[in-house]
């Protein structure tokens, strides 16, 4: 049960965004810069960053909605998923993504753990500034993401179907979009 | 020097800001709303939650920054600021506040590690529900700030002084009119 008051019938940050309206704006908007607008880093690629890091940080809501928006952008294979979380370094990913997956585990664990030599390694396999500058972000965001759902003890539905199916509306519509379902007030105002 | 290629000149968060004014536009208006907006708690009470967020995961930056605001707010008494650093359950702060920095160091290790038994103390002590949900975000949003700040290694001068003079005008106007500084392009459209 939530520690707060949270409305019910909302999984995991969906009900903690309809308890504070204010907070979840720039949350909602920052998730949409990160892993949804257009980037050279391909939208999958954000999504399995994102996915990795919050089985890194053991939060179940996070792990399961990101890895299932990932899985509805790799032609729904949720294995490949499993896989990367499981050993990535013997995934079917591509040699950058390995290079900015090491740096976000190093950012889960603290941003001064990244060094020198990692950044070259990313940059050796084509990472561009801006590349690199959103995976460190991104491992962070979730840092804070995953706290905030788990800090507040939100109701997280252990059926992965649940979240497959959705995954891939999220994948399609973003992340402010999605929002307006529990947030009727921001749909107004965005 | 940083991992990648940020504007010379500004410190810290602002230099990664300025090179991706996408993400620095929600990263502004979530600190905005977490610790400046109006709120039943104190706008020195949210700076001590950030600070020593920021002291326990060894961001120098962030923590002399909103050390500074603390100060600012709490009648420049920085001494103040450090003993709740050193010992916040021997500092001269509120019950209350006490119970809320609790919870705020359990986010830092992990969401999970909250318990229902820190949550009654905070409540026994007057906290709402709001102020418990903006302590938890709190937490969490500097465990993102901290490490985007380190895993960037930005520019983080170690001059106290410095900090502490600018932490007095942000405390008056706020993150987003002084990110204006350093985002023009924000001030347009802001």
């Amino acid at each position: 049960m939530p520690h707060i008051q949270l409305p019910e019938g909302l999984q995991g940050i969906r009900s903690a965004m309809a308890f504070r309206p204010e907070t979840a704006k720039p949350l909602n908007e920052l998730v949409e810069v990160l892993l949804h607008a257009p980037n050279s880093l391909p939208q999958a690629d954000r999504e399995l960053i994102a996915t990795y890091v919050s089985y890194l940080n053991d939060c179940y809501f996070c792990q399961t909605v990101h890895g299932s928006i990932a899985a509805a952008c790799l032609d729904d294979d949720y294995d490949l998923v499993k896989r990367v979380k499981a050993d990535f370094m013997s995934a079917e990913i591509s040699a950058k993504l390995k290079t900015l997956l090491v740096i976000a585990a190093k950012v889960q664990t603290d941003g001064k753990n990244v060094t020198s030599t990692d950044i070259d390694e990313a940059r050796a396999q084509g990472a561009t500034d801006v590349e690199i500058h959103d995976t460190i972000l991104i491992a962070a965001a979730f840092c804070m993401y995953n706290r905030y759902v788990d800090g507040l003890d939100t109701w997280q539905p252990r059926d992965e179907a649940l979240y497959l199916e959705r995954g891939k509306k999220t994948a399609r519509e973003g992340y402010v979009e999605m929002s307006k379902e529990y947030l009727p007030s921001v749909s107004s105002s965005s």
